[in-house]
């Protein structure tokens, strides 16, 4: 591969001003250890493009990447510290959990390629989801419904509904099963 | 599970007075690059009601959730940029080793339950035991003495007197043996 | 191991002086968010003693411990909130890419020596080799030419070139074959 010929001409993420202006409001409401209340973070994420539902909790420390690209569904919980590097959409459904430390990711390099080329993906977290603490999310990787990517796991492949997934890769584990009479 | 039916109001870490003043010394003395000499961070570790022994080393970057839930014995080191998240106690033994970018972690949620209930489970370091960097610690383990969790590996389950482990989910690779004549 | 008894005497990374001015420019330059124009990085790079080639990006949030033991070649790319953790030289090639959240570690301890000795030991990339996001590698290792690690992946030994490596350890997946015809 020869990076000097590397080019990313063809990705437009957006108007300069935008991405400068979002820089500002991810260093003082976001990536900062400041416990700004959820919904002053919400208005900002709105702001900027995000779809966010109803009761989403924001926790200190989130790094998002462009808040245009992003989604999340009602009662959903992004935890301290994730990142959610999104180049393209980033999707998470409705009563998902992403955990601290997590990180999402949807950048990708062509490795056959001489040139590198950039390749991004969108990632799906679909309803009642858990990407765990400290875990990772591939490119491109759909989390099914009420999926579980345990602590510190990588998903380099979709994640089957109900599934629950540990290691690198992250394979399946076992089913998970709700107990009956839960309220 | 639903989210917006979640609650974890059973649970009181401290007073928010408690919180919010460790907050403001966390971001100054703790989590912040300036390299303070430990001896000033143990002192507002004690003031926050951590039981810390002599001799202890504390590098910058290093966070700590609720110091009134942490003890760390004599000589034990905890490296740059540690994430002690201890929703509850939190003990690393004497001559310990955490070392740079590992994650104590005590929280767990209950994925069988619709509610998502909140579980907490305190980790033990034993005496001697290094916690390589990058490595993380699941709730409710037990690091035993002497034993060793590798670079960027996750313990899942208690790891053995003397054992040195290895992967996510952290697996028995071979035995600590010191040297004879070691001084 | 007793803690008390451990010594690094021996090591001398650099004055004090050196330490410390690197220190306030690594804050404001390098570990800070903003995102500085990467030939102002590098003319401070070199003014510390790195060598550094032609057209090299480093983004922004990159922590490098001391830049007189680091080397990085032509059209190489250093990405977001990498962590150079060289307590001895780490010589990065031409053409490749660390991508973001990847730490590259020099430093271990002799857990077999009851006085827990520093063991320091440098790390290499070859020329066009790719280390993943949030990938680990460990102290002595070389990874070799065209060599990729995988995401999240931990090289605990040598990657030989053109092989494709996942897990931890990172064990060899399959080789990295270039698409003929790629310009």
């Amino acid at each position: 591969m020869q990076l000097n010929k590397y080019t990313n001409n063809w990705y437009k993420p957006g108007s300069k001003i935008k991405i400068l202006s979002w820089m500002v409001f991810s260093c003082i409401f976001f990536e900062s250890k400041l416990p700004w209340p959820s919904f002053i973070k919400i208005s900002i994420l709105k702001m900027f493009g995000s779809k966010v539902g109803n009761s989403v909790v924001i926790k200190p420390g989130v790094k998002i990447k462009y808040p245009w690209f992003f989604e999340v569904g009602c009662n959903s919980w992004i935890g301290e510290n994730v990142w959610i590097d999104n180049l393209t959409t980033i999707s998470v459904g409705e009563n998902c959990c992403v955990s601290q430390g997590a990180y999402l990711l949807t950048g990708n390099h062509d490795y056959k390629s001489n040139l590198f080329d950039l390749i991004i993906k969108p990632v799906v977290l679909e309803n009642c989801s858990w990407v765990g603490a400290q875990a990772t999310v591939c490119p491109g990787v759909t989390i099914g419904e009420g999926a579980i990517l345990s602590v510190g796991s990588v998903a380099t492949q979709d994640l089957k509904c109900s599934g629950i997934y540990q290691g690198n890769p992250a394979i399946f584990k076992k089913s998970r099963i709700y107990r009956k009479k839960t309220q």
